[in-house]
């Protein structure tokens, strides 16, 4: 964001400060130390790496907010549901998605340790941010990260005007060597309902592809699009392969939701059902890249496919051509360095969390 | 296809005639019989599925034509480069791409049924049919079938002007009970090569977000695309999603070129090169089931998920909402059922072909 952005409408804090004040605000409302502490793992990550959507902006709203109405259970038993040598399932008894979520990703990355490659999911849990997170866990022990989740439904089939589908994103994390690691952590819808909305705020058309109404038509109004749904990736019907974004979000639901055994398709929640207990799953792999050829020599051809695509002829007005994660890498990069941006609007309203919790509010930097 | 189209511009063959006259095409320029018959079960797979693109009309084209030039290896020597319990790598030698890609294939699910899940790749392969059919082959065992590709260069990344990707198609495979299985086969391209041919041919244009010209800059001009690049799916820019289809065709490259060890990037040809012997590379994975859960249960909740989204409302005009696989499904069995139609000018090229190898010509249903 440019640096009169900043000044006005964010306040600068720290990635020691945030995660401080997360864990004391999660343990406060009975949550595990331990899992407090991945919790704020998952969200400073988020921040740093400038996916404000997904970081502290959610911490009250998504989580504290949900313990404290009872919706949402802080002292889970998380169990094992099924395992094998390159599987597990775990049930995480409607707690926090992401201590449920990290667990089966290091138990995954376990198993191929051992074993090669292995895939793990995790049912009855809930919102566990961003997919990339558990997808990187994998990057230090030289192995290829997958992780998804299905969520709250927003979007529509390819041809259909029910809401059934979430934004049900995939991220996939592979190392490189001296490049970042491409990191794609992608939603499956074109845009997250979030875009409608700053849209409607701004009073500016939506793009053709984004949205339907009600009635199922394709929209261009704000107001309209949030009566109606979100299009997958490739928009209204399939001349622009609306058809593949479509396919990749219902596979992502049968990753998540059918495999692990927990809720799928019409059994997850609509928004306007408000917060279901549990009925989120979360997907995750790890492959081990020495399965297939010297660690060093695929890193080295990582760099190579990297700068490539970066090097490569930019179209006219284009300063810069992007591979997947180098936009969060160098935001986290700077971030780490100039302090961690917290819109005012999330900064008053931990402000007010840490009084109503009784805790210090110290994120200042 | 209508029915009047199929009487003008079709005629109608069998799938044992087609599959019959590739293996005795294939053995005259001395592929195996056992190897020819593996090339002929994917292209027919691919006629049936109503798929014409990648069928009887590549045989000569792209393989035997290849063969008979010294640009492909009939008789390739296929060897382990590498493996392990859950991953092997294949170098198919230049050979064929379809029996390095089952066998690779075949190989990940023997590792898959030990071990729970596995992953294989092949390099120095060529163009291997349709992902999907490598994908199904995991069905039978009720697994989840993975199958991807990279090929000859056609599409640029998000701002870019260079061809650098192909269409790397990805696909999935998922078993139901008694609805037809998950297969979710798609180019991460909006659209292929092929449909500019056509609109050209239709002095039709082309849709916003499916090309550039030679400068970068967006056209609806085919003739202008044919002389530029494909776009991502989500096409041009960021602001419809043209870099989750840039990532998704770079993560396919990843998976496929740089993992296995083949070419990758500006290491695969462009079209203007003509073939170049085994640059594109495969990649391959497989999941069982009752790895994560009873897989009767599984199926049965397959066919609610899959019903669920049939049978949810559609947009205004529109008749049917589809699930991955499903129109491919029905296509085989009308196939089957009324016979495989053949497009006039693929069944006179097959007619000349017969006639240059000196082999009995007879398709006719």
């Amino acid at each position: 964001m440019p640096e009169a952005a900043v000044a006005s409408e964010y306040r600068l804090s720290t990635e020691e400060k945030l995660k401080r004040f997360t864990i004391e605000a999660l343990t406060k409302v009975g949550v595990e130390q331990s899992s407090a502490k991945t919790v704020a793992d998952v969200l400073v990550a988020a921040d740093l790496r400038g996916i404000e959507s997904h970081g502290m902006a959610r911490l009250e709203s998504y989580y504290i907010g949900r313990i404290r109405a009872g919706q949402l259970n802080p002292k889970p038993n998380v169990t094992v549901a099924r395992e094998s040598e390159t599987t597990i399932v775990l049930d995480a008894d409607n707690g926090l998605g992401h201590p449920a979520g990290r667990r089966a990703m290091m138990d995954v990355i376990e198993k191929a340790r051992r074993h090669g490659t292995a895939f793990g999911a995790v049912k009855n849990s809930n919102h566990f941010g961003i997919a990339g997170y558990y997808a990187m866990l994998a990057l230090e022990h030289d192995m290829i990260g997958i992780a998804s989740t299905n969520s709250v439904r927003y979007g529509a089939p390819t041809y259909g005007k029910s809401i059934m589908l979430g934004t049900n994103p995939f991220a996939y994390a592979i190392p490189a060597k001296k490049e970042p690691p491409f990191v794609f952590d992608f939603a499956t819808t074109t845009v997250p309902k979030g875009k409608l909305e700053v849209y409607q705020r701004k009073e500016k058309d939506l793009n053709p592809g984004w949205a339907i109404d009600a009635q199922g038509n394709p929209t261009l109004s704000p107001a309209e699009a949030l009566k109606g749904a979100l299009l997958p990736l490739g928009g209204f019907g399939v001349d622009n392969g609306g058809h593949k974004g479509y396919g990749l979000g219902l596979l992502v639901d049968i990753l998540c939701g059918v495999l692990s055994g927990g809720a799928f398709g019409e059994g997850l929640p609509l928004p306007s059902d408000g917060p279901e207990p549990g009925k989120v799953s979360h997907f995750f792999g790890a492959i081990r890249i020495d399965g297939f050829r010297d660690v060093a020599l695929f890193k080295r051809d990582m760099d190579a496919e990297l700068r490539a695509f970066k090097n490569s002829e930019k179209v006219p007005g284009a300063t810069r051509i992007y591979v997947a994660g180098e936009i969060e890498h160098e935001k986290t990069l700077s971030n780490r360095a100039n302090g961690v941006p917290v819109h005012v609007k999330v900064w008053s309203g931990l402000e007010k969390l840490a009084s109503e919790l009784g805790i210090p509010f110290e994120l200042a930097r």
